[in-house]
């Protein structure tokens, strides 16, 4: 069945821009090291970071109906957040709908699909995260759905989800856990200033993080020279 | 057999040049959504856009010796298009070759194949879209063809068709079609430049293509709240 | 066995610096087309060129305690190199490490597996080739050695052989080989700039080597029309 | 964090093997295109053929430490469902979990890694579904989860779900739809049954689904003879 | 535009029938290595052996509608060939279409796309080649052509070009080379008999092919023990 | 340079027969988990199970020449072993190599590329282990060495190494460690199968293992419901 979900709740934007510091690395790390999405998702442009609420759609291969379906539910702050319901390279999104979400305030796009027009995306700079770039059109004659949970990349995504992209990839934070996660990034950031702080000044991180008496335990053998094979 | 043809047919500069302002997508739409390059051809350096005449090469894996050949058919506004009889990922091109093109006027180089070089390729402006970027040499041993039909990422070119490429990818146009596609193109572009302001201006695509009739035939549901999965 | 050796050979860092204006294209060649690592190893920014004798590490898939270690090891001028026991694009590293590994002025990274952090890595220019970009963490739980042989995207690298990196990837060249290696680059970097000046002014690479006279036995044809097919 | 989830609802044995007549791709059919894994998960043999309710597993990369904890999780009619925290391929299951799972009477294993035996587990026709053969072994270092909520080659599967898999691939059915579906398989297999004797004597689809008027509307021509391209 | 061809000139059965001795490997090597239908196409079953006629198909992607249109213009003998317009892994075919096709005597599939229902397959023996296995359905909303030519797996195919698959993949014939690519298989397969009588009564190849001249004047050298690397 | 190897140290027949009980992932275990070779190595038939001394060859891509030249260096119980300088899937390897290769008694093919005939190499039951099955044929143009250390896919391989490969995948033993490595094979096989044995009668790996107090440890939870998410 196909369905629209108008009012889906989201995460609020003073929380979503509160990530900004942080990127992805540190909140995947935060929340424990859950919710990454698959490393074959890359941005088209270097340098881009977003944080905002997920807006979802399941669209069928190649027919890219439903993002128009999708824009209308779109809000300031939000990311569009789209997965095919079987894989598909083909090129759903480009300039034209760019321009539509952009002046919806909408802070870029995350499909695990193709997309096109990347010079244009990139000069009026609307960052996409996607698994290709393909100038291949796709067809409007099959429905979909928008906000609901949808598994991209490898990751479930609910509509209101938090969505943080950046050069690292993709990661994405329950609603109900973002200020749980907001915290816990702040605190990594801080302890890694000053971590970063010490490592700078020549310490080693074997005495930074206590580590040389476990490595010690494990068995660890230093020698001068390499032994025979 | 190993042959070059001396005189094939070109599409006009005239031509060419006029495909300008026209990015693959569009071109690739205007000709009815035909004649893509396979998304795995990538650009070595983002901003690159060139329209040309294709000298066409058929090579044998690993093994450069035919683009010496073919340099030579080669003229002003021409772009060498290559793919190898089986697949292949060596490095068949880099800064001498492009050297080489480049004094005689030729726009840059498709491949099928890896290249190398990138960095000076970069620093000369001599855009290469290929499979792979790879230093592995290659050997100067077996014949092959140039200016025969070849495929080369999944689709047909044959000597003289029209290569146009950008940061989107690869698309070809038969010869004998490039007048055609040139006018559906114009024609595509000015109508996707009034649909961009509409779109800047916050309409939406559900309102300028009148969808939203043929979405509730097909029985779209919009629903304010997540139902009970 | 996990073992660490904390001396082995070095190529010398004059011999390192002299590969400056050599390309791993070049030097690829000059060591008669060996020592490549696979093409699927890209740098995580355009434009980084290192030359430095290799800190080797064989380290468990998802697991970085080992590089704590291996930091130890570094010395000014040296190349961190590491391979997983089992195929991984885990994020071992990140801006951390490169901090701690620029304070000891070690020249850059290559790992056949993830990195992360890529733009504070980019903003600090310190180098990583890699197989992923990766946010995904790992854990320190089980040993590695550092300074033994290993396999790196499919070449063997001993500690203190001659890493060198570009856009192009990255070769390995045997610390016994490195001083001839270096005069045969030399030697072919002349000779290239000489036959690039001429390219450049128009001469065919079919007179400069003299090849038609071998194309002509081989068989090879030349029409000025295409052959029915 | 790392919890075992002792006594998760479960599909009830009955109404799995009441799916033993219908393929995985009826039953993908039936419940509306939806709930396939994805077509990188192959069987280490053909003819395999399961229908039962899942217990889940999340694990860490190349550790199968809770494989062994799943064990005592699992009864008679269970499918282990195990999926890696990050992409893996490495053999965490083989002849020696097989034994154990099969003297509980578990019916196969859906893996989204790599597992090793093969021959072992084909000759005691284990059925095992991976993305990869390898013998590369794991470490027991790092929890995980079982029965919690998982992503397994694309598809969200809870524990109690129930688990189709024969040499199409695998797909998800959940638990509270399993009754509707088997209707819907069965109404599907009854439709396909009568179709199928049509087909067999020569009746053509295009007339069996009456297709000829609409394929007409959208245009579709007839010609006898190749138009020049 | 879309068009079906319904009368395109076929290859007789009686010239594809006599390719049945000859293997995909030897008519390939009979044509000068030409023709060969990329790698990643695979049998769904081992064994298989088949040689007709094509019937082409060009395909939307998720969609097959086509395959509906494209059964009626098959004839006893014929081999469908199918490739869509973009990449696509769907399983585009399943057991109906096999019984339509087999009812008709066509004799096998290619497709560049995925197939479903390969235990039925296997067991009715209708032999599928193909990019994937996967029951991903598809829909039937958009047209394609039947019997036009088509890029299929890296390889051009006109309607009526013979194609030959086995368990080693798939080579298409030019229809009017056919005649002479037989004799050229026939006379090749000869001489392979011969030459294999000898290889297994313990001559070599070396000899039986008076390599060791060549060998020696491009400078092989024997020796007895391994040199320093 | 091109050499080859005429007399290299060899592991017994006996001691690589002693190796048929045990399994690739019984000894690659036995050694301390190294040597495997990539799992994208696969048998061209199921239930192959091979163990010999390895003839090892470098190659060029597309290139088979040397594999003629390897013939004569096989003596019955050796194991071919071959990697092409570049990657390359073309098939290098018929049944006609296989042949001169059974006259000799060698026990069947390592190869990191393509493969061909492999209906007749599974009918005459010479067992090759390959990256891919391509009927494309290669040249005899360019040198290569036999009995030189090669990477095989991502593995060291020295000549007169013990080669093992089964369904699982292939494992290289160093020449010296096979007898080492032998008795660490059968100590392994009789542990487990004393464990298989107690697995089989219902206990559980947890106990035998005694695995619950560190898992305990380390902090693992037992629940009997799902915990909301």
């Amino acid at each position: 069945m196909s369905v629209v979900i108008t009012d889906p709740p989201r995460v609020s934007r003073e929380t979503a821009e509160a990530f900004t510091p942080y990127g992805v690395a540190t909140v995947h790390e935060a929340q424990g090291r859950t919710g990454l999405l698959a490393a074959y998702m890359r941005p088209i442009y270097p340098g881009a970071k977003i944080a905002g609420s997920a807006v979802t759609v399941s669209i069928p291969p190649a027919d890219n109906w439903m993002l128009h379906v999708a824009v209308e539910q779109c809000q300031a702050g939000d990311v569009l957040v789209v997965a095919p319901t079987s894989p598909c390279d083909t090129g759903y999104f480009g300039e034209l709908l760019a321009c539509s979400l952009a002046a919806r305030g909408v802070l870029g796009l995350v499909i695990e699909a193709g997309c096109r027009d990347v010079a244009a995306l990139t000069e009026m700079r609307f960052p996409v995260w996607s698994k290709a770039v393909s100038a291949q059109g796709t067809v409007k004659e099959t429905l979909g759905s928008v906000n609901v949970p949808i598994v991209c990349a490898g990751q479930l995504v609910h509509p209101g989800d938090l969505v943080i992209a950046d050069d690292d990839g993709i990661v994405v934070v329950p609603r109900a856990a973002a200020g749980d996660v907001l915290r816990k990034s702040e605190a990594r950031e801080r302890k890694e200033a000053q971590t970063r702080a010490r490592l700078q000044a020549g310490e080693l991180g074997l005495d930074i993080y206590g580590m040389r008496k476990k490595l010690a335990e494990k068995g660890l053998a230093y020698r001068r020279t390499i032994a025979e094979s």
